[in-house]
């Protein structure tokens, strides 16, 4: 498989522009608060949305006008979740879908939408329809910088990747993406919003199955706080503007865009954990040799929840022992006297845990690894054939300041 | 019921001694590190241990000299928490019940042991040996206090509480206690460590079922952070020196010994929640009207254990919309649409939501209630009639500040 990382975030495949505007959400006038992706053609999409019974007004919106699978534009809003704000959340969410879609001559049913930011204050629609004129003005085909900045709550960095390759054909295809992360982030089926743009043209079948396969793999497997949102949602656009043969079956060119797509999602993944809401460290759990794959799975992802294990990290301490009380208080059977323990970094790797008991280590050496900024937990349970990775980051003082007053 | 809490801890009941040592497992030599319980008479004794499937090596041995019942003393040290430590544990846990029993004049079985602190590092037993004279000489009835302080390990209040009252027959019964709690805290079947005593003369069978009974909705509902330890123990021990009729059946003294145990414990389970590590607020969460108790208590752990909600609370933040994501990320069908959320401290009580969504309140109202120390989050999910309680407590810097570098 072959593909290369570009430049240009969401805006990177044909035929598609973004814009980003400040409407008045945020208190700093500098910041976008409002974003719009735009297809010049109408796109096959499709999406996945939190499992959270606590739900977004815009995903009840979402979910309707995508029963057709097929969009051509996504506004989006941080500052404000549009969740829990009494009973006219939902028609407020419509209602920004109504308002991008006269500007841009779109029926409504064709326009998705997404909010993020503080649950069960009322959305003031007045900021969206004093922004949508210039976010409507504004789209271009290098936009993709001014959307990304229009949904940021916490993070600290924009996310936006884009890759390209090429299918058997001979045509070239782009991926795009803008995200966001940093805070209540433990997506389940999507992560808090994710946009992903292609030119490519698949049946709107494969695009579902393709998304579903990667989400499991990367997405799903990110915890920063172990909170699963309200508002995750992920929306996967194909334009077809590559005009390539339209994709129908599970041939070649679908694994290798499903590869392509897993490996682009993996870094935003990543991303996420590593701009996890006052996070220093990104940390990478790989368990080895367990029962299944799902029990791997599990286990890596109690062990990336532990607050102890995540401050331990956070403190460069090897404190390898609670990433076996992690392990072990799941319900996943294994023998506790056959695990090895692994910290590892750029600076190398060591083994800490041998078997289930302690082992003697150098603590200059652990030091030095951990001081890092991107960790690998390995734990080899030696218990069967089954392995999983997830992601997360330590917990330090300033999660608990961005967390101590997110509301003021 | 009446009762009367008293002073003097885990030694108030007739015929029970404590004493504390420094030892060696504590850097600070002023520090206890090593305690005893002993009870005059062989009592009856019944346990409850972690569920963690990584334990310690104590609650092996204390579980087999458990075996008949009955026990005369335990010992317990801090600083080290002979868990993962290779492949010797046990015999050094067994090595140390044979030092007390040597200097005691008992049989092996009679004595219990645990251990709290630092997983994965080796026992020294030398330690032991070196502390377990004096300790056996310091035996005292007033040496409560200095057991407390020689299990504490981030713990910044002994946890020493006791209780009288009166059997139908008008014989007067104590139920004393010590116990440490601070990290590692979800309890599942015991907490942390947590050593009762009383003077009751009752069937081991009711002892157990009176234990079981009392855990489930005391220890069982604490949680500082999510991490269930390797180390849990609560271990009850009744002597009889009450020279009561032994209580053999369920009858009104049962009852009565029931509810003040569980009355005891809920002290403690407070007590522990609130001294949770780096905590500066006690946080109650009452789930009422849910479909059952046990979907009630899944929702009420899910508010407990969520970072974000613990740090709004830290923050005085009246963040209720995280509270609704915490329930809604449960596996527990409510309808989002009815519930309502109050915060209430000594302060006062405000609802924050109504229906699912958002009603003005005063935020200085607010803010006056969630500055107190003991916050109750009160969520009706008017959706059946099930109840729980759960305690935990707030996410602060000092929380990070203790757990980034716990092992030095």
């Amino acid at each position: 498989m072959k593909f290369t990382f570009i430049e240009n975030g969401v805006t990177a495949p044909k035929g598609f522009k973004a814009s980003g505007t400040h409407c008045g959400f945020k208190p700093d006038k500098s910041k976008n608060d409002l974003s719009l992706i735009y297809s010049e053609v109408k796109a096959d999409c499709v999406g996945m949305f939190t499992k959270n019974s606590v739900k977004g007004a815009h995903i009840y919106v979402s979910k309707k006008h995508l029963s057709d699978n097929k969009a051509q534009a996504v506004i989006v809003n941080s500052g404000n979740a549009n969740t829990c704000n009494g009973d006219n959340g939902i028609e407020k969410a419509e209602e920004m879908t109504k308002l991008v879609a006269n500007k841009l001559n779109l029926n409504k049913n064709d326009v998705l939408v997404a909010s993020t930011g503080v649950i069960g204050v009322p959305l003031n629609i007045e900021n969206v329809k004093n922004g949508v004129p210039s976010l409507v003005e504004n789209l271009s085909y290098t936009g993709s910088d001014a959307a990304a900045e229009g949904m940021m709550t916490t993070d600290t960095h924009k996310k936006e990747f884009a890759v390209s390759f090429t299918l058997s054909d001979g045509t070239p295809v782009k991926i795009g993406s803008v995200t966001k992360g940093s805070g209540m982030i433990e997506p389940n089926m999507g992560t808090m919003l994710s946009f992903i743009t292609t030119d490519l043209k698949m049946s709107s079948d494969l695009l579902k199955d393709a998304l579903q396969n990667v989400v499991k793999y990367t997405y799903n497997r990110v915890s920063v706080d172990g909170d699963t949102s309200t508002n995750d949602t992920v929306l996967l656009f194909a334009n077809g503007m590559a005009k390539n043969t339209e994709i129908t079956e599970k041939n070649d060119d679908f694994n290798l865009f499903v590869d392509v797509l897993k490996n682009l999602c993996t870094k935003i993944a990543k991303s996420i954990a590593k701009d996890g809401e006052g996070a220093t460290k990104l940390i990478e759990c790989q368990v080895l040799n367990a029962p299944s794959d799902d029990d791997a799975l599990i286990l890596a992802k109690s062990v990336i929840n532990s607050s102890l294990v995540k401050t331990a990290i956070f403190g460069a301490d090897a404190n390898w022992g609670r990433v076996l009380c992690a392990l072990g208080y799941t319900d996943i059977k294994f023998d506790s006297e056959k695990v090895d323990v692994f910290f590892e970094s750029s600076k190398g790797s060591i083994k800490l845990c041998e078997n289930g008991g302690s082992i003697p280590f150098s603590e200059e050496k652990a030091k030095e690894i951990l001081l890092e900024d991107e960790i690998v937990i390995k734990v080899d349970l030696k218990y069967g054939e089954g392995s999983a990775i997830s992601w997360g980051c330590d917990l330090s003082y300033d999660y608990v300041k961005i967390n101590g007053d997110y509301r003021s």
